[in-house]
């Protein structure tokens, strides 16, 4: 079977980590990236002589308005313009700022007949289906625009539909301890502060629509950290039903995409997975499972209550590509499609 | 009436802050201070002259293996022994590190008749009476040794009880945002890094103990910031009863202890708290209220969900004068011993 | 003789603190302040009942473009417009934002012969006089419009012209470790990340036009924190001679505004300082010297290199108050002038 | 030739990375590597079937005191006891806690002559030579026990040296900013603080020791920040040469371990450097090279002033190859035994 051809648009911190991604996928091709400007992280690439993940050339297209003389000055190759990519993929991922996205459809993507999957940035409208690869993959199936549920959300759904699936959930309350930047960022930093967001968050609201029969609300607290997201979760099962710490805990480590750690074995904080990833050798020293600690989790009635781990920069990577699965009809079923995923970015292994 | 004679053991962060709140009491008299060593806070104090908080003089007592040649190479006058402090008090404020206080009462105040209330450090057991001045206020009536919930748990309880005094509260699950260290504070210091500490936390446990009739668990993360901590509270009413925005808020805006601000009047998170206390031009930047966040109040179904900021150096002050107040029999209820406190306090002022 | 009257337009961190500064002043009468907007710290005025500091009320005047329903609505009084407090004062002290200034210059004093003194936001060319209460005094005697230096230049030069007045200093090398935010900030901070600027940074440059016989350069880092900038200098005296560590110790320690602080007695770093202002009760938590340690000090062949600590909210209140003696030749030299500031700030009490 | 064959004692932060460096060196062989506990590094090793870098296979040794029961646990390989290890290599890279390289050598290394290279946290006295790659190779040359120096001291000796070579240097006064913290440590965080150490800083002396010629001196101070440290350096060239901004930059650009960033191209920090490195996708994200800001760069009279980063965990890794190579006379010169470490390690690729 041929491969599914497949561009990124857009090579920042998502960008970069699909363009892996895809790289890894033995049934996918990466055609090749587009942007705008010869950013940092298009100087590493050009670095090591424009070789990826996997040994993978990672071939560069100008989006309109570049300035090639920019390219060049910086001695980066380019292989055309942004039309030239889309002329040649079967989807493209769409990793631009929130707002290009949009635009890249109306100008590209209807014209040349290309899929897309856009991620958090955009507006809901710019998708015909709302995706999660565990959530809701066969809403997916064929579909033409997908997008991709925000990191948080990525993860929270993943322990959420995973009970829901066991034990069956009607109710969740959350609350997102949020890390304010990526490592790096210079622009978007909180010194010594907590910062409120209005209730309820939108990683709530989102929920709601991938899995419309749960209630789902919460409270986010900005926090002057660069690795990882920790979310709590309260989930109430349908009627009246008790969730015991068993239950919940064996559902969660059934999970590939759910990696079950403890305080006790030294998993202290979010910093410890981000180390963790590191000393793995990953790439990036990026992680795409969620952590969750087995000694937060606590029963508080019939309710259980939880912690988790989000690695903002790595987390979405599995679900876009399972969109790409849903999208191309690669696998029929959420089991299958998953499964392929997993198995080329060697998800699941420590299991 | 004579004024109720105190004395404050252990001069550190919460010490200091129980000496001003005594010597803003009109109907009590700070007879001293005791401290083990010449602290920054003591050669604070001395540089002026030993005056504190309302042109009060803070005479400093020696506690047992102090060396008075140290004191006196810093130039800090010394009034006496810890035991002469003890002799002339009625009630000893316990401020000293975590196993002294029962120390100190095995050695002095059961000698002298002293009664005593402990900070969150000690053990439970060293008091009759486990106290919050708002939620179990006649408990403490006429008792000799109580203890003070912790910061956490004081401010967590005062909207709580709230809480459950308008409508009837049957279970809180709460996530707490914690601050890891104090403004100045070199030895306990977290860097870009949030840490989980295992479930069930314990001021959950603690609230219980106060607030038998509630079940409470709940999941603690500290932060690397100073300046307080943020809870995030999901309270279920008793008997199935729904709680509105408008309820919750209605009784939060009545209690002279909860400050209810928003984000959109420019209280952005705990920074911000601090920043107003100090532009209110309060003694060290304190302040006794904590803040509830209007805008973080949300409907979880029947259960309603919203957090708020705890100044952890200030916040049991004034739930440790209600103590006094209940120790010595100032006042019978809690409804005119916490008006007294909150009035010499200045508390409640802004409402 | 009548007191100085004095007004501060724009009651920021720094508009604050200079009407609390002036407040202090037993020559000096503060008219009033003006602002735009009923911020936070306005509505913390207000819940004093306008009271600031040394039980001095604060009249509040509207600058162009306020909307007097906003400050009605939270119950603010209003004493009359800008136009107005500029006709009833001698000397406006201009903390508005950078720009405003220069407005206010050529709308206001000029029309109503209204000396001014703007803060480091104000390009040079605002002002007839660069000014440091220390370092060029005489310069202002007199002079309509001053420019103070900002808060790192003012307490670098102090300690500059110390050992230039008492040995003689030929060129300085600083490296400026900058706190990147101030306490409450929420739109500018840095997390986990160091940030370098330009070099030479602005300060040597700034130091040289006060100081134009010193030869200084330096490079500033911004760091995550938000209490005192710390700066090492690296000083070379003239012609040659050598600089020993007992007699850069014996000129700072005779300057007021410099506190002489050690590791040792437990001054660990900027937010040791910060605490033991707050453990003085000083409003606002705020410190009016520089903190320079002792057991920093080195000699590098012949220089000396040294750290200070700059309480970036509050240390350029004494040398905007020194200017105001300047502009309205209130004393003729800079030691009288100085003395004055000092006693009414109680500056130097420690020595 | 046969390949020399090393060890690595402590698989921590240094000793993970050591392991790394040796496996990419194609004429040296890693035996083993040696721990005490199944630490979370070991863990990732284990999730990696024990394959680290370059493909190579870590076999892991056991230190006295290790239980094989609690590696054995968590299902991790153990190839045999240290004293096996011992017995296998030629040298040993030593990055045990401090102090327990001098009893391993005390214990074994004397005992089987394996010669040893100790990393910063040992004595001095534990080595025959204190060791840096380009400043003093010869004096390794054949050497049984060389010690490293510590990471600030091996990046800023790069600079000096290089100064040094091309231009003569004879002063130094440096202030190091220092990172406080590694990511991932959770046992020594600072918290909105900047921690002074006493002058002069270790750095200093330590330079002076491998660089006699030099008079070294300068301060340092923490800050709460995890991805580089970054080095202010005034140099002063010998016999009152002026040193111009061209001449420094010409022979930094020449380094290969030195990487000439600017702030104009988006190096805006330490967390840049950190984010270009696992842009590039090296494996931890580590860097080889410093950064040095070509924007930092000022003349200072005669002298010179420039900013460095330093990649704590990564950086003294090619010196301490070198190390192995000037033991093991495997090249006779610093030239000649740095090309060929940099080859392996593919440092200055980028030139």
């Amino acid at each position: 079977m041929a491969k599914i051809r497949v561009g990124v648009a857009g090579y920042g911190t998502i960008g970069q980590r699909l363009a892996d991604g895809v790289a890894m996928q033995e049934d996918m091709e990466l055609v090749g990236i587009a942007d705008l400007a010869p950013t940092l992280s298009l100087q590493a690439l050009r670095e090591n002589d424009m070789i990826g993940a996997n040994g993978v050339r990672y071939n560069l297209y100008l989006v309109d308005g570049a300035d090639p003389a920019a390219f060049a000055a910086k001695d980066i190759p380019v292989a055309g313009t942004f039309e030239d990519l889309c002329k040649n993929v079967d989807i493209m991922l769409d990793s631009a700022p929130g707002g290009v996205g949009a635009k890249n459809k109306a100008n590209y993507y209807e014209k040349y007949g290309v899929k897309a999957i856009f991620q958090g940035g955009e507006k809901n409208s710019v998708a015909d289906v709302f995706f999660h690869g565990y959530a809701n993959y066969e809403k997916g199936l064929g579909a033409d625009y997908l997008k991709l549920t925000s990191c948080n959300t990525t993860g929270l759904i993943r322990t959420v539909d995973c009970l829901d699936r066991a034990i069956g959930i009607e109710k969740v309350a959350i609350t997102i301890i949020r890390r304010v930047a990526d490592p790096g960022d210079y622009h978007r930093g909180l010194t010594n502060a907590l910062q409120m967001e209005k209730a309820p968050t939108h990683q709530a609201v989102d929920l709601m629509t991938i899995m419309p029969h749960v209630n789902a609300t919460g409270i986010l607290v900005h926090t002057p950290v660069t690795h990882g997201h920790i979310i709590t979760v309260l989930a109430t099962a349908k009627d009246g039903k008790k969730i015991t710490k068993e239950m919940a805990l064996e559902a969660f480590q059934a999970h590939p995409r759910i990696r079950v750690v403890s305080i006790d074995e030294g998993f202290k904080g979010n910093a410890s997975l981000f180390k963790y990833a590191r000393d793995l050798g990953n790439r990036r020293g990026d992680m795409y499972e969620i952590g969750l600690w087995e000694d937060s989790i606590v029963e508080s009635g019939n309710d259980i209550m939880y912690a988790i781990n989000i690695p903002q920069e790595s987390v979405t990577i599995p679900e876009t590509i399972d969109g790409i699965r849903a999208a191309m009809k690669m696998q029929p079923t959420r089991e299958t499609a998953t499964a392929e995923t997993n198995k080329y970015l060697k998800i699941g292994r420590f299991k």
